[in-house]
């Protein structure tokens, strides 16, 4: 990557909260990197329509993929404007006011026009590229991908034009006055946890659960 | 509520795998009051953004709030089409092939549009009903909200005009032939979890944390 900022626009300007806002390509990676499902928006006739999706990252490009048949893929890779957020919600912050009553939590804006990627082996390698980052290890131990799969899957692709990313974190931040207030204040903070993993009940007996994915998933 | 579903137009209309969708009122609230943090969809001159935001019900209505100069409240305010989606992740499904791996997840994306809540009072009870939803107790043991700080939130609420939600649920569907595969196949379940509450460093000694507050948040 050449440049280590994003270009500051109407676009993608952080208004509100500004010291919590950034156009470093590092803090935007870092978020999207950190969210394996993103949020994609997009405009058809003046109605926007925001899904929820795998979202993967490679350089300054991102992709997500699903059924060709999806109204979603077959509208934004027209080359269409699209908005991909990305959020991790990280606690409650809890003030003594309701107004400072707040969220930590990490989200980046990225903005850019999405095509598909073209060729199956094209498709392949980056849909390894999405099983590598979730799950080292795994794409070697599964079935490959048929031609017909390959086929019936529409990866697109997203140069990330300009971006932004916003990050709340530590204590409230009360007014000077209501410290003295006899109320509990402070963060509960939050994360997604991942549970003991449950065996396909179809599952061949005798097959354990693999130890590359013990440090699954981020 | 009159109906117990919404009318299914092109607009909420689940295309793809169509046996998870829902246009049931219930199945569609149930999925937005599970979920504190949606995104809100909407377009300014033809580019789509994506805000992630605080959202809560009441009844047919959406809310989400903020900074009277937040450039998205100030957008969505002036009654342009809005789609929220509230999404929650619950866990990576691991397959025999790339193909069938999968996520569950509980979605739902509400249209409609949206306009200001005016007077200062009915503000503050729509900020009530958020606190009460999310931490029950602790509205009545906060400083209450002073007029300056009702001028300067907006409280945006939408009907909600037409719906739909969309869930996996349970193990892999592979394709027959790939059972006998010996690859490990599964759910990893995931959920938000919250960790210990951490006291605000300026925290008044002596203050615990409130036993109201320990059943949640949701």
């Amino acid at each position: 990557m050449d440049m280590p900022s994003y270009t500051v626009t109407e676009r993608n300007k952080v208004r509100r909260v500004y010291l919590r806002g950034s156009y470093d390509k590092e803090a935007v990676f870092a978020v999207i990197d950190a969210t394996p499902i993103s949020h994609v928006g997009y405009v058809i006739d003046g109605q926007p329509y925001v899904t929820p999706t795998l979202v993967w990252r490679q350089g300054e490009r991102l992709f997500w993929h699903g059924s060709s048949a999806s109204r979603m893929l077959r509208t934004v890779k027209t080359g269409i404007p699209v908005c991909v957020t990305a959020t991790l919600f990280d606690g409650w912050v809890m003030a003594r006011s309701g107004f400072h009553h707040s969220a930590n939590y990490r989200s980046a804006m990225a903005y850019g026009t999405a095509h598909a990627v073209q060729s199956a082996a094209e498709k392949d390698a980056a849909l390894k590229v999405m099983m590598d980052g979730l799950f080292p290890g795994r794409w070697e131990e599964i079935r490959p991908s048929t031609a017909q799969e390959l086929k019936a899957t529409t990866v697109v692709t997203m140069e990330i034009e300009q971006a932004s990313a916003k990050v709340r974190t530590g204590p409230p931040v009360d007014d000077d006055e209501d410290y003295a207030l006899p109320v509990w204040a402070g963060v509960i903070p939050a994360a997604t946890a991942y549970g003991a993993p449950v065996d396909d009940p179809k599952l061949t007996p005798g097959i354990g659960f693999p130890g590359k994915l013990s440090s699954l998933p981020k």
